[in-house]
């Protein structure tokens, strides 16, 4: 059961109401058994719904002493006797739904007196201020956002239930500067940083604001811990962006992309439609809409495969 | 034009005042005719000043309506007409003069009673001190030093004019732990952080304190957001670290070195004066000054092209 | 000798008495001669203490002018008149004690005012909380805890002795997100991370709580700065993990294991009993116990030196 300590349960349900709530058909179990709460399959017991998604699990799941448990159709005869069973396509999103049936996302309204706001700072309806939130004069924020501790915003304008993590720094000079004669000049910024609706970012992580244009995020983007964004990037929407990413200034990355951790693109890049860069790749060129890429430096990920299967070749060669 | 709730001009110039104080010849168009503001190439109208520097934006000069524009000396002939044209062999150099004109980069000295400054803390002249800035015992700042929000500062001793942006931490203990029989031994860390003249830190950025000798950052050097560097590392005078690098331990940076983004250094390496790191290189050995490297572990950037280009073709081989 | 402004030496220490608190052997010198400092070779005097124990050093001990120093039987021979050996197979095991009876890492119980403590915190004896900490609700701390500033801890539980750096955020949401058709669903995250003795936790460093399962760091383990640690994550005890490095969710890493500087690890993977992963290993596949590994995908460490030792071989031949 989550800990109590730091989670508030909303309720117990039936399988019925869980069933509703997520889309899941009721296989196996009466729908007014009930689930009092979410465990994964090997702590789970009678009382607990969990999930198998991950084939890796599927031993799990056939030992689990889960009361119910969300799989797909072609478990159902995998399953141990007596756990009833969600069937569904989408066992991973079935779970987050009833997850989030016992565990609603909410949060009370609420300016910590500890945290700093500037002048003509622009707030929304129902936004949550963490202590030791530093927001700079003029920024404007939606409705519903919620801006963790320790996090500072400046030169931003947020959209709508936007989440920012803890210690994020959003909105300080790009790292701009013109070599010259007389040594490094830094450039004035002068440029924002404007964020849709949606967007989650995780702690840790720096946008940088635009040099001129604006450094954009778009709506239902989603950011994890510790990633860099240069002056001037445009994201698109539904982009997500995994740990330690960092992308150079003024790059394009089109909607739908999905950035590995600890990928590095270049500046002034294009990121296609829906394209993939796997884990740790290092883009230098523009990446079509939809190619799936990896490697460093990026190059399509079946050649990726072979390169490295190559290399493997090679090296035993060179070693006989 | 820059956002004027985060952004104040300091007034209108004419073109004879702009060339004067960017060093440009004025072109085409009368000195007495005024820019209001900057603007990049697709946005600026015929009251803003623009600069065409990278050629991949060429076709966005001969389209753009902007009233004047820096640009070199060959793209004259194909300027739009009734552009206005300031030449100069550094176009990027000129507008960030330029834009340093209109946006002069000035801070009101303030220390926020929400920052915490120790005992026998030293303070120059003219400092900012952002709200949540922590400030320990015995730190000594120059005059002229604005410290971000949420940054803290140890064990460190810092020159004149430093700009350290937001969430940086520095002076913090090394990471120094000798293994013994007995396991993990934390080895005292006795040494500081010693900031020159001139140096700006991104957000974000952690810079270990010394082991026994100091941690030392040169005059004028400029280093990105969440960089990390090690304990008695002594980087040099004019650095550029970009975003991400990480240097370990007792590593010495030459004057000059250029060190691209997500850049890891082995510990106990010298990186000669004006050598350049390409982004996401891995340096496992000292480079000679001067030197251009790439890849992982890195080696002279003709032959890391070349290694990149075989490997395709190994790969091409292997397929066929 | 250590900056008194930042240091406080707790006083003189004869040589005898510091072969005691080091367990080295006093070879040449007296007894009863004192040592005031420690200092490096390069920068000790006479009533300085230093130690050779990297050999790269050696001609810096040959050169150096301090009164004692930590040696190694095979460098006895080598040593400068005059200067008192302390004899040991592991000269910085030995510095390191030497350094903490000169300098003893203690530190004075104290919660800061500018702190901010949530609802039903429970802590231990003798923690220190530092300006700017952000502990949510329920945390729980052991005793001796060191909570650096502008640190945020919430969803999780300490141990004893813990030190958190600075601007390290434990306990925020996972990076769950379940795609449906309906687009991302945020999936509550229901674990905690749970924090065992002896920790320590390098500034800027993330660790994410768990979705359903908790993130556990194990008794010993030390963490530098600006790592990320993903949710469900069980790192073992006595695990070293140095800057930079990034470990996807859901991944294991059992005791003793040794992670380079921007290592990353995907998710779900098991990295064995005391395995060493070279820094900016990419690892995609479980590792075994005692295996060493490098390079990206991760090899073992010898197929990784022969893969570029193979490609720069070809190289060679291309170009001919």
């Amino acid at each position: 059961m989550a800990d109590p300590r730091f989670f508030t349960r909303s309720g117990v349900y039936t399988l019925a109401r869980i069933a509703e709530a997520t889309g899941a058909a009721l296989h196996h179990g009466a729908p007014e058994q009930t689930a009092e709460d979410l465990a994964p399959l090997d702590k789970a017991g009678a009382k607990d719904i969990s999930f198998l998604d991950n084939i890796k699990y599927a031993d799990a799941f056939r030992a689990s002493s889960a009361g119910a448990c969300f799989v797909r159709p072609k478990f159902v005869e995998q399953a141990p006797k007596g756990m009833a069973l969600l069937v569904t396509d989408d066992p991973y999103g079935a779970y987050a739904k009833c997850a989030m049936l016992f565990y609603p996302a909410t949060f009370e309204p609420f300016i910590s007196p500890q945290a700093h706001i500037g002048k003509n700072v622009q707030m929304g309806k129902g936004c949550r201020i963490e202590a030791g939130a530093w927001i700079g004069d003029g920024v404007v924020l939606g409705d519903g956002c919620h801006i963790g501790a320790n996090t500072t915003l400046s030169h931003c304008i947020l959209g709508n239930n936007v989440l920012i993590h803890r210690g994020v720094h959003i909105g300080q000079d790009g790292f701009g500067f013109a070599p010259t004669k007389e040594g490094l000049l830094k450039v004035p910024q002068l440029g924002r940083v404007l964020i849709g609706n949606h967007v989650e970012i995780g702690s840790g992580t720096c946008i940088d604001r635009g040099a001129g244009p604006d450094t954009v995020i778009g709506d239902f983007t989603k950011i994890d811990n510790l990633v860099q964004i240069g002056h001037n990037c445009n994201i698109g929407r539904f982009v997500i962006i995994v740990s330690q990413a960092g992308i150079a200034g003024s790059t394009q990355v089109e909607d739908g992309v999905q950035i590995g951790g600890q990928v590095g693109i270049a500046g002034h890049m294009v990121i296609g439609k829906g394209a993939k860069l796997a884990a740790r790749s290092g883009v230098m060129r523009d990446i079509n809409a939809g190619e799936t890429v990896g490697g460093a430096p990026a190059v399509p990920i079946k050649d990726w495969h072979r390169q490295t299967a190559a290399l493997a070749k090679l090296t035993k060669r060179t070693e006989s």
